[in-house]
Formats: structure tokens, sequence, C-alpha cells
């Protein structure tokens, strides 16, 4: 008889951002004419930079003659040619030396994280910040490195298979109705695995096994390493959510504990575009000693709005290691390089030429004009907010600017009222976890003149 | 201390083509004027469809455009446009209908076939046909749903860590060199994770706890049900490598099979674009009762020339069910949605545009003609090989042909026999599994003046 993963079923339904499109839909249905913007998803507005637009009009049409014609990538990790753009650009510029097969090339940062837990073994225990983007958690929780969420009311309790299907599959019989209250104002999520449309998630809970780091105004949003051994780290600077970014001297902390724990650091670097403080690192590896514990993620989605032509890679060193249940030592870009080819086909040599683009002369400066547009987006989201009275973080070298909600509010109550009083979205913080709530995401990836009109309604709210 | 998966220590580094690279290049090295002509991996070498090209064109201007940008697909499981497409062209005129949320467009048959086994327990019994896509294997060994090769050697048995390093990282050291002749002729590979170039693997083993089901001369190369339960069935139709085909009653047996073992057929369709037989089925929901207990992939890959584009999908009937350990059913298409949007973040804008155009009555056309040229190939060497007093199988409607090597040769003995006289490059079937040993694979994929020259050669060849 065919097993579930049950892992699966400890999962809640949503991801966030489903719900989310939820309530806007709702809220429009009841309001037609109301012109709602948003500054909630994470995703990019701006077109292609025009030099990339060239470069995959040219890979477009040699796919479509026979003396150029190119089928699959062979090595499986990407073309050469963008490898070498990737290593001199993003690493040789900064003092990092990397070699061609330290860098796999791959269709996302999401894939990547989620994909990468994979290659190391299931007792290992995990840290991640709270908030967290929740690939980082879901995707451990899948693999079945955590219990399930001890404050969570389980789908599969009690109640005969009927009503497990009835659960499961359309929200439709009396379970879909009974979920409880609970929590600080937030309507408690039924734990369970469904479409995204019936999820009626709403804050991300916590997971038993995992180690959650608190990220918090008093700490920077940086957290400290862990009073305990941990295995797996997860750290993204600059962040999503809190738009908070690592100093060399705090990830030299990180490095020190992972070399003293032999733990390995996952840092995704997806955003390190929007650093414009020079002092700031943009990779890990302009750490001393971190490319013994530490794997780099880097994405051209937030770089050069690939969201919707997907090209990212992953940086495994040579030099890490992961250990044996005997102890002993294995070199993980071996094992990675296995994952990656066995599961994978290489992406559209289309996004590879691309992305090989970003890098030319013309594509760096074309490039850099669309995060300078994002960014005087964040300033003003910056300036405005804070004359209105209320506390913001990030923005500065991050396209994300973490708000706290008035009046003690809760992150759902805020988006709720500013919906409906301003029609403008934004993203609950206690969606990313506990230590989000009282504070809500804004994005800086709007149209200059959406932001500025969201703005302006956002002096007449009435909390 | 960071643990790695140890699943992944039991897999040999090579997949079968690496080595066979690694054969080539040493042969080109060692004679540099001989011309190699490549009838071996099996990609395509055909441009795309005009029609094709043009779509993705138009895309990539949408890119470049404010108006028309687009960023994540929302959905996460592909645009609606290509997924009416595929349900009305593929299966509705084929009688069988499809909802739209059946549908996940993904970038390859080759992550889906890898991926989907992780929604399923790990204590599921997999099955699989003798010869073999290694990619069903490896992903099931890697998840930890097997033993070790009973028959090999394994990389971490003595030795101290350096010994392991040694192995895993550069095949430099003594450990490289010790490697062992074993079986029926073929050097018998050292079991290890390594790169792709460092690959010792030259024949495919046998992992504990797999229940292996040879597809021989004897059985038309259509393996029978096996005579014990198991849940997890990968079906592979036309076949890759043997190019048989299964009949509509030849499926009605294993959709029966598993209704009544509740298993899950894993039915790989990426060749059906190669079926001619108009009394064939395309796709296993052609059968009754089969969306109750099967899952089907598809591609774009050999369909239209997609192997450098990256566009398939796969299709989960929404009744489809899974049970719990103790024996509640669970649907498996939200569960899926869940992997899927979770651990992906959607396919290329432009290679879902291409996709769609392969649908276009123009794009129909265009494809067909390069399928009847690639069909055309498998004809002649058919023919061609017949004529010699080869026995030959397959390539009537799949685009490979499965050739009995001649007097008892074992599968590398005649791939390096092809190699050094031809000049001409195949692919052992050893390579697929033991009931691979004797045959090799040839494609149908090579351009026409080349696939003549071979088989010119080839009437040369002393064995």
């Amino acid at each position: 008889m065919i097993g579930i993963n049950e892992n699966y079923l400890k999962l809640r339904a949503g991801y966030l951002f489903p719900e989310i499109g939820r309530r806007v839909r709702a809220f429009k249905q009841a309001h037609p004419g109301a012109k709602v913007i948003s500054m909630g998803i994470g995703d990019v507005t701006q077109p292609l930079a025009p030099t990339v637009v060239e470069a995959m009009h040219r890979a477009v049409d040699e796919m479509g003659r026979q003396e150029t014609f190119r089928g699959y990538d062979d090595s499986g990790v990407g073309y050469e040619f963008l490898r070498q753009a990737i290593i001199d650009n993003d690493f040789g510029a900064r003092g990092v030396a990397l070699d061609l097969d330290e860098v796999f090339v791959s269709d996302g940062t999401k894939s990547d994280t989620g994909n990468m837990q994979e290659i190391f073994g299931i007792d290992n225990v995990v840290a991640v910040a709270d908030p967290v983007y929740p690939v980082y958690v879901d995707t451990n929780v899948m693999a079945g490195r955590t219990g399930g969420e001890p404050d969570a009311q389980q789908p599969f309790s009690p109640g005969p298979p009927l009503r497990v299907e009835g659960i499961l599959s359309s929200n439709r019989g009396q379970d879909a109705r009974d979920t409880k209250e609970q929590g600080q104002g937030v309507p408690n999520a039924k734990y369970r695995v469904g479409e995204p449309q019936d999820a009626l998630a709403t804050s991300a809970g916590q997971f038993a096994g995992i180690v959650y780091m608190p990220a918090t105004a008093e700490n920077g949003f940086v957290p400290e390493p862990p009073d305990r051994p941990v295995d797996m780290i997860y750290l993204c600077f600059p962040n999503n959510p809190t738009g908070a970014v690592a100093t060399k001297s705090d990830l030299a902390k990180w490095v020190e504990y992972a070399r003293t724990n032999k733990a390995v650091i996952f840092f995704d670097a997806a955003y390190d575009a929007y650093i414009k403080d020079a002092t700031l690192p943009h990779s890990i590896y302009e750490i001393e000693g971190a490319k013994d514990v530490a794997i780099e993620f880097r994405s051209c989605s937030k770089t050069a709005g690939f969201t919707g032509v997907r090209c990212a890679y992953s940086v495994v060193p040579k030099q890490l290691k992961a250990f044996t249940r005997d102890g002993r030592a294995v070199e993980v870009n071996p094992v990675w390089r296995r994952r990656h080819t066995t599961k994978f086909n290489g992406v559209s040599y289309i996004s590879q030429r691309g992305a090989e683009a970003i890098y030319s002369p013309q594509g760096k400066k074309q490039v850099q004009q669309t995060i300078d547009l994002y960014m005087s987006n964040a300033r003003l989201i910056r300036d405005r907010l804070t004359k209105l009275g209320y506390t913001v973080y990030g923005g500065l070298n991050a396209p994300y600017i973490w708000v706290r909600t008035p009046k003690g509010l809760g992150s759902w109550e805020f988006f709720d009222l500013l919906l409906s009083q301003a029609n403008v979205v934004c993203t609950p913080g206690a969606g990313f976890g506990p230590a989000g709530e009282g504070y809500v995401r804004l994005t800086a990836f709007g149209l200059p003149q959406n932001v500025k009109e969201a703005l302006d309604r956002l002096r007449k709210l009435e909390v």
C-alpha cells in the first residue's frame, strides 16, 4: 500500500502569500471600484535591461538554427561562460577566489535553498532566524528534520478516514469550519495540507526540533549564534523580511561559531545587489575561513528582474566537509554535484545568456539604474513613514522595509486596516514567524507613482 | 556536527554518460584525426520549430517592456494558457478529461520523476524495469528507500578519514587505482560519490530493497507486474532505453495490479510523440481506472527539441490517494502542489510561451516534421543493421533502437570496438542495468548525413 510522506501533514496549507491573495481578492470583490496598490509580495515590476533582452533574442535565434542549436547543457551545472562571469564579477572583484566547479547554476534560490538540505543527514539540528523566509523551515519539515508544531491542532489527530479526506480535499466539510481562534489577535491556522486557495494559515508557528533565533529591534535584527550546538544554520543578508544587514564582524561571529561546532551555514545573499554601504560584505566568503563552513546562494531574480526568467546559482566550496555518523569527513561539493546532475537538467540556455549579459559593462549599468529606482522607492517609504510617526527598519541596503505596527496592533489587524482604509497591501510580519508579530513588511519593488500614491493614502489612515 | 546524507554514499560516482564522455575524449586525444559520430547520448540535434522561435522572441520582447513585463508565475504551477493547451491537445484530443489543477508545469521530466518520490513515505517498496533510466533508481537511493548495492565494494568500509576524503575528492590517491575487475567482462565500478569526470562506474548494479523487473526479448521488453506487492512502480513507454512500447492491454494489467495492491504508477511518457501506431495509448489515463493510481510525466524535450529550453509537466489526478501508516487516505494532488510551490518557483515565461506554440496548428506541423526526420533515421538504422545480421528492437514507435551485441560481446566491449573501429559512439546497455548487458542503445536523434555515414562504417566492422 502506497504510503504518503507524513512529514508533509505537519505543514499548514498556506504559504503566506496565498492567504494575502485570498484576502485581497475578497476585498476587491466587495469593492470593485477600489484601486488596490500592492506593497506586499516581493516581486519586481521593472522590465528587463535592454542588454539582457538583446542577449536573449540572440540566444533564441541560435536555438532556431541548425549550426548554433544547443540541446542539454552537458555539464549539468551551467555553461562555463556564465560561471566564469559569476566568479570574476561577483567574487573576484571582491577578492574572493572561486573555482569553476564550485559554482552551480540553477533555476532559483528558492529551489537551491529548498534542495540543499537534502544532501545532509536527517538528524542535523536546524537553526533559523525568527522571522524567517518560510522555505527554509518548510523544506526541513518535509524532509523529516522536525516534529510538528507543538501549539498546533494536528490535522490527523482523531477521526475516521473520510474526515481526513475532507480536510485535505476542498475545505467544504465540517472540518473546514471548526477553526479556532487562538493567540494574539491572530486567527490561528488549522494545520493541514491543502490547496493554496483554501489556506486558513495566517501566522507561522514553530516546529519542534528547530532552533529559532529571534531577530528583534534589540539585536538589530541580526541574531547572535545560539548558546547550544546546531548543525545547519540559515542566514539571509540583506534580510528578507526585515531588511537588516550583517557587518563583517557579525558574519565573523557566525563563521567562528560554525567552525567551532562543525556546523554548515546556508548563506542566502539573494539581495546583495541592494547593498549600498561599501563597508558591508556581499559574500560570506569575504570572511576568513568561511569556505570551510558556508554554502552561498545568489540569484538574478532581484538583481536583474529575473523572477520570470529563472536563473540563480549556489556556491559549494571544495573544502567544505560534512561527516558520516562515525565521524569521517566527506567533501560536500561532489555530493551536491551528484544531486544537482541527477535531479535537475540545467537552466534554459536563453536564461543563461540573459544572465551572462548582466555582467557586461552595459548590463551592469542598466541593472544598477533599476536598483537605484527601487532604492529611491525605499528611501521615500522610510522618510514618509518616519514623518508619519512610524518606527521603520531596513530599506537602506535592502529592498524591504520592516515597519512596526502602530498602537500595538497585530500584524494581520494592521494588514486588514491598511487594505480596507487605504487599499494598500502589505505583508504581515507574523506570517514570517512569531517574532514578526507587530510588524509588517513593505517592499520597494513597486512602480514609483504607485508607491507615492500609497504613501499619500497612508497619511489619512485612522488607526 | 554537520552530518552528511549517507544514502548518497551508496551511489557510484557516475551517471552513465560521463563515463562514455571520458572514453570518447580519451579516444579523440589518441586519434586527433578521427571523425567521431555519436549515436549515443539521447539529445536532439534539430533546431527549434520556427513558430516556437517566434513565440519566444515575442515573449522576450514582452519582458523588456514595462506594460507587458512578467515576474513570478503566481500560480507556481504554470501559466493557464499552457496548462489549457496541454489539457486540450495532449489529453482532450484523446478522450481524457483533466482539470487545470491536475497539471503542473516544470523544468523537466528528470526533475519531476526525481522529485515526485519525495512526497511518498520512505518505507514504500519501489519497482523498476531492468534496464532502467537511472534517475528513477538513484533518486530513491538518495531518499533512503534502498540499501546499498549488495555486490558492491562500499567506499566507506575500512580506512581512516583521509582515505575517504581521497576517494571523494579527486581520484588521485591509491584508492583510485585499486579498482578490481569483476563480473561478465565488464570492469566493475568502484562505488563512491565523486565528480562525473572521475567516474569509474561502467555498469549499473542493483540496490537492496528495489524490485527489479527484467525487460527482455522474451517478454517483448514489457515486464509483467511482479508476483509480490510493491508500492511505487516506475514505467516508461515508449521506453528508454529499449524503445519498447506498451499496448492498452499491457497497461491495463498494470493499472489493475496497482488498484489491487494500492500502488502508485509513475508513468513516464516523455517519448509519446514518437508513437506512430494509432492503436497504442499515449497516456496511461486512456486506461479505465488509471486516474486512481497513476501519475504521468511528459516533456517538450524530445517532442519539440526543448532539451536546452526546459519545459515539461506532470499530471497528478485529484482522485489519486496515498495512505498514512495507520491507513487513512490522503489526496496526493495537494501534497505535490505543496512540494512544487515550496521548492520550485516556476518555469521561464519565455519557455512557457515557446511550449504553448507547439500546440498551434503551425507548431504541430513543424514539430511533426522534425519527428518524422528522426524516425526516418530510426528506420534506416533498423533496416541497415538488420541487413547486416544484427538483431534489433525498438525504433518503430520510439527514437531508441536496442541492438543485441554480436557474438555475445559485452556491452562495453562492443562500445569500445565500435568506437575504435568505426569511430561511432553508442550507449552500452549494461549502463542501464544487468538485463541491459549484451545490448547497446542507438538513438535516432543524429543528423541524417551522420547517421548514414555511421551505418556505412558499421558495414566494415570486424567483430
